[in-house]
């Protein structure tokens, strides 16, 4: 299958680089674009969603980061595959193969774009760290270079018009991926969430709307689209993220000066089962993983690298360790294959001592 | 102190070998006496009580296995001391100060002798393993010994009469302390607890009377001491014992068959908690340990010898850490002092690789 080499790829927004990186683990930016004089995807014949995907395809020949991408229609996917492209956050549940979905995947799964899914293109930029303006650069420029190109569907009052009106003006999404173990030990949490809905943000759990908090890891986004600049609509999120990484930095150092034997002993009982369970859930990985990452940032461990924490984070998914495997597996044999990548991550994947 | 040299003895009861050793951990045999013409120690004044003292500690040096032996009496004792001798099952709660009490020690700590607890004399043997008649020949030499200079009340018709009714006659207590990790998991201990009962045993747990079974160790012993000879009730005892024991392998095996995953996983994570822990509990140090010695016993640990289980499982309790580090500990630093205590005989325990 032409997606398998994705497997052995640490794409750049698991490199746990970049500004912020100890709590921001990625930013995320998605545009919702529509083609003139055609119907949104869902109302659309088979025929015209295929003419959607000829004009998209040629339109990004004409563009920087998607010329020669990989080109994935999903109606020659198995459930596997599709499941795998989920789960590296190239494509949503709602790309399907019955609406001639397609994905085009830019050079290390930096830059990709949805054909067909809700609306007729759907780009994105995920980097790693908080970087939102270098993935607005990025994206902004994708879109223009295709808009020379194709014909969007535009209002001079509203903006660029999307299937659901929660999406029109702007047609942005913005994401960021936050890690914050200390706000949700010192239960703090429930408290950030209140704030940030009232300030126009959506908080969701790592794996999208309606997913609970796994890991620690939170989905912060801007909830409007309409009435302000794609700038305003990035500085107005990235301001209350900053304010949430002091919140975050300050229970870390909380924690630290009064309870650092505990933390200690969180995270490195953590690192004991992961290197040393035999079985183990996504679930539990996720949540041990989020000690992990905590003992890297706060420097307790500091011979297991940002990228080893990422790189496990992503393969030891479900759909990444059956891809791996090279077949479908029972739940316990995933369990099983799990234990056994994060044993050889852990001490592959290790910094030299 | 004149005790703390036990600190660095391995008794031979913890070297983890002798026969069954890797199902029962100890065999110990008591016996109780009393001297004619005194009364039982409770209803004695503090002169005749010292007399009692005086009497033993001149018979003990007509003995094999106490002559020379360490004496320790109470009076002189901090509550740290009694109660690192207890961990060490060569003291009962029972003998006190107050009562002038004494405990005489064998050289390590096989054969001890305890003055002024309920009865004059409470003579005891404790070897590794299945060992029940090997315990039996020395207590019964020491006894013999002991008994050709004192003067024991006996009654031709009831045998030895000692303090409490329940041990009149043999005034022999055998128990063994017997690890059924397979029994708890496939949930048989309440029926085996319940049969063994009605046989006239006793099931404690690890503590004696009254505590439960921490780390699924449990002491089985004689209940009745009167109308059978020592050799009739060791050998009731032990043909249980040899029954349970077939109970034991059998669910071992069964685990290992069935589950061995998911036996490894416990193994293995038990092994990953004990070397990582920063802070831990003592009753979380058995029940882990339970799994560690599992893992022994079944093969699966093959770096870990028997003794290192044994040593940190003495070692590990609340006295012995306190004597360890020369001071009394609040439970926080103990959790700690017993982490770091456990990490280091884990990795100088170890068989060589």
């Amino acid at each position: 299958m032409k997606i398998d080499y994705l497997l052995k790829n640490v794409a750049p927004w698991l490199t746990g680089d970049g500004p912020k990186a100890d709590i921001v683990l990625s930013s995320r930016i998605r545009l919702a674009r529509n083609l003139r004089d055609y119907n949104f995807p869902r109302r659309m014949t088979r025929e015209n969603r295929r003419k959607i995907f000829t004009l998209v395809t040629s339109g990004i020949e004409h563009t920087d980061s998607l010329r020669d991408a990989l080109v994935v229609e999903l109606e020659g996917l198995t459930d596997l595959d599709r499941q795998f492209l989920m789960e590296r956050h190239l494509i949503s549940r709602e790309l399907s193969p019955e609406q001639q979905g397609a994905v085009i995947i830019g050079k290390r799964e930096v830059v990709s774009l949805m054909v067909n899914e809700e609306d007729h293109l759907r780009m994105q930029v995920i980097r790693s760290g908080l970087s939102l303006s270098v993935c607005w650069e990025e994206i902004d420029r994708l879109d223009t270079q295709l808009e020379k190109h194709l014909d969007y569907q535009f209002s001079p009052t509203l903006g660029y018009l999307t299937a659901c009106p929660s999406n029109v003006g702007t047609g942005m999404r913005a994401s960021v991926m936050i890690h914050l173990p200390a706000l949700v030990l010192h239960k703090q949490i429930g408290k950030i969430i209140q704030a940030v809905g009232k300030l126009g943000l959506a908080v969701r759990g790592i794996n999208g709307e309606g997913s609970p908090a796994s890991g620690n890891i939170f989905q912060i986004s801007n909830q409007s689209t309409l009435g302000k600049s794609e700038e305003e609509i990035l500085n107005d999120l990235e301001k209350i993220i900053r304010k949430i990484i002091i919140h975050e930095s300050n229970g870390r150092r909380l924690l630290l000066e009064g309870q650092l034997l505990r933390v200690e002993d969180r995270i490195y009982r953590a690192l004991g089962s992961l290197k040393n369970a035999r079985l183990i859930t996504s679930e539990e990985t996720l949540d041990l993983l989020s000690a992990l990452r905590m003992g890297v940032d706060l420097g307790v461990l500091n011979k297991i690298s940002r990228s080893t924490v990422n790189q496990i984070f992503i393969q030891s998914q479900p759909a990444h360790l059956q891809k791996l495997a090279g077949s479908a597996l029972t739940p316990e044999k995933r369990d099983a294959l799990r234990a056994s990548l994060i044993q050889e991550k852990l001490s592959s994947g290790n910094k030299p001592e």
